[in-house]
């Protein structure tokens, strides 16, 4: 039989990781703490907490390979399965990636621009953290922030009691804002040979600090791809990394600026499943199996657009020429990401006037209410 | 939730479903006698018989839709489940399919044009018909035949007795043998709207009645699109026809003859995984749940190789660039298709050569033996 992967986290991510493993004959049993987890409607779903030792030993026996597509996997977790088989990425990628202090650190190790930043840990290190930086500039949680959670964005330093009020008590960081033109990302994939591959970069628009749309290959960006690969080159490279790297970027003036890294499959790559030959959750698979990378090549030019707690008509998305559905199976929140749509066609006109009509069908859908 | 669909039959077809179904919000319950069916790894299914009455009313409990994967279900099935919930595609196409002399009749009587055929019962039409048809011709079972099985190829009519000791007892049919130049395939799909769309023509090449490998778009059958169209689209019509439906065809000196039809998705169709904007079996779904059909258009140039009775290493597979694996997690035996093989370009070139490496590569994998 096919190899048999386990996958901590089972939400959308890891639904897709097993959409795209089933034709390479893979098998996958999830580990979630969340009985609704997305996955657990096309795969095999394991109930628990992540702490847990002794499930997390039953979980492992019969697997081949173990990987994540939660990124705040406690690292013992991952430590006690690693002893017993090969677990891609590795914890030392999660645990620079779970701290934005160690993972600034890091950037500034290996010479890559990122923001100005100051570790917090009580209201006078803020202030401090304000003098040196200067405003406006981001409080965050060092740990388990995502989608704009967890941030404060001080606009004058009389707000750091505000901010301070809001988010104090917890190890935080103070990141300079940075004036940038545009937030793009480079996906780049690092199989157990060593393989390295690079998707286009993406460009990426957020609201209210979550992802609501990419466009791939970021429009106008050819100049830039090779200052990101290399950079995301460098750290897959420091890291001994094995997977699928997404790191956000910053567009300023001049170059490119290291904004965070996710040691996963990334809301960022979604595109790829019909924009590019081979999509991330194949290579991610790929390369965790140590099999070859699969081209990652763009097939014309694609929009992704994230439908955030809103359902849809499926049928009048559908009717978009070129619209690909991803539906999650999950229940419609305020602010929860619940499926997304990939618009694709070979011409950049046509994405445009087709994109028009789909934001302005999206546009028009009733969110349901708290 | 979304929509519940049930599919009788659980085998690769159904599997391909359920994986093109799921980005769709879709559900899927499976019904095969087979415990070790397919789909049975990616859905729920169901293992029981299809003239089990009492088990067909609770399958049909809680769906929206019931299709099919296997166009062998008895029509009482079908019909049972149709009472109840809309059955695509509609009976009456099956009842057609399912018998060649009655699909040979139907497409005689739309005009569309056939082989010569005679019906035999007895060892007299057999030599009356070969009277008639002359040889070669074939000799085949009306009913379940499939990849080659229960057909007599009759060089000569001396060979009349020997046919008739390995086929007769059940209904036959006699057709004249075609001096095709190649063999083509037509895929079209109709939605329980009315709209229809077509996938550009597929060339099929066989060997020992199994289908080895597809071309898409069919090399230089640009000009007989339109005649595809048009004989394809009268038979969804005078069948109220609703899925996707494949014919397939002669080429012949002046033009296409239809040779037999099948109210599935089909092999011949599985290049549109990848090489078309929207897959078959999308299509399929999209069509049966009335919602607006996606684009058929092709990305490139495609062949699809089936993996018939052989494991290849699936990473000296994927080492092949634009492979695409589609493997169905079954048991590996002689002249069974367990997956296929994808590969894609935008050269027609490039394809060649890479489809010359991916065929040395499969022919030097040893298959099991019985």
């Amino acid at each position: 039989m096919g190899a048999r992967i386990g996958v901590l986290g089972g939400g959308q991510l890891g639904r897709m990781l097993a959409l795209a493993g089933y034709p390479l004959g893979l098998e996958f049993r999830f580990l979630d703490p969340a009985a609704e987890a997305s996955a657990g409607q096309v795969a095999e779903l394991w109930v628990g907490d992540y702490e847990d030792g002794p499930l997390l030993e039953r979980f492992g026996e019969g697997l081949d390979r173990v990987t994540l597509e939660f990124e705040n996997v406690p690292l013992t977790a991952l430590e006690r399965l690693a002893s017993r088989l090969p677990v891609y990425p590795p914890s030392r990628a999660l645990a620079v990636a779970q701290d934005r202090l160690s993972e600034k650190a890091f950037f500034q190790r290996l010479g890559i621009p990122t923001p100005l930043f100051y570790p917090v840990e009580r209201y006078a290190d803020l202030l401090e953290g304000l003098e040196r930086i200067g405003c406006p500039a981001l409080l965050k949680t060092r740990r388990l922030g995502y989608d704009g959670k967890g941030q404060f964005l001080l606009r004058e330093p009389a707000q750091a009691q505000e901010a301070w009020a809001r988010l104090g008590g917890v190890p935080l960081i103070l990141e300079a804002f940075v004036p940038f033109k545009r937030e793009l990302s480079i996906l780049g994939v690092r199989s157990a040979r060593g393989e390295v591959a690079f998707y286009p970069l993406v460009e990426n628009q957020h609201r209210g600090g979550i992802l609501r749309k990419s466009l791939a290959p970021a429009p106008g960006a050819g100049a830039l791809q090779p200052q990101a690969e290399a950079l995301a080159r460098r750290i897959m490279e420091a890291l001994g990394y094995v997977g699928l790297l997404a790191v956000e970027l910053f567009e300023v003036e001049g170059g490119l600026w290291a904004n965070e890294m996710a040691p996963r499959v990334h809301n960022s790559g979604h595109w790829t499943i019909e924009g590019a030959e081979t999509s991330q959750f194949e290579n991610h698979l790929r390369a965790v199996l140590g099999w070859p990378l699969g081209s990652t090549a763009p097939r014309g030019h694609t929009a992704m657009l994230n439908l955030v707690g809103l359902r849809p008509d499926f049928s009048r998305v559908l009717g978009v020429p070129g619209a690909h559905l991803h539906w999650y199976g999950k229940v419609v929140r305020p602010g929860r990401k619940v499926g997304h749509i990939t618009l694709r066609s070979d011409s950049p006109a046509t994405l445009a006037e087709r994109l028009e009509w789909l934001e302005s069908l999206l546009a028009a859908v009733v969110p349901p209410t708290e």
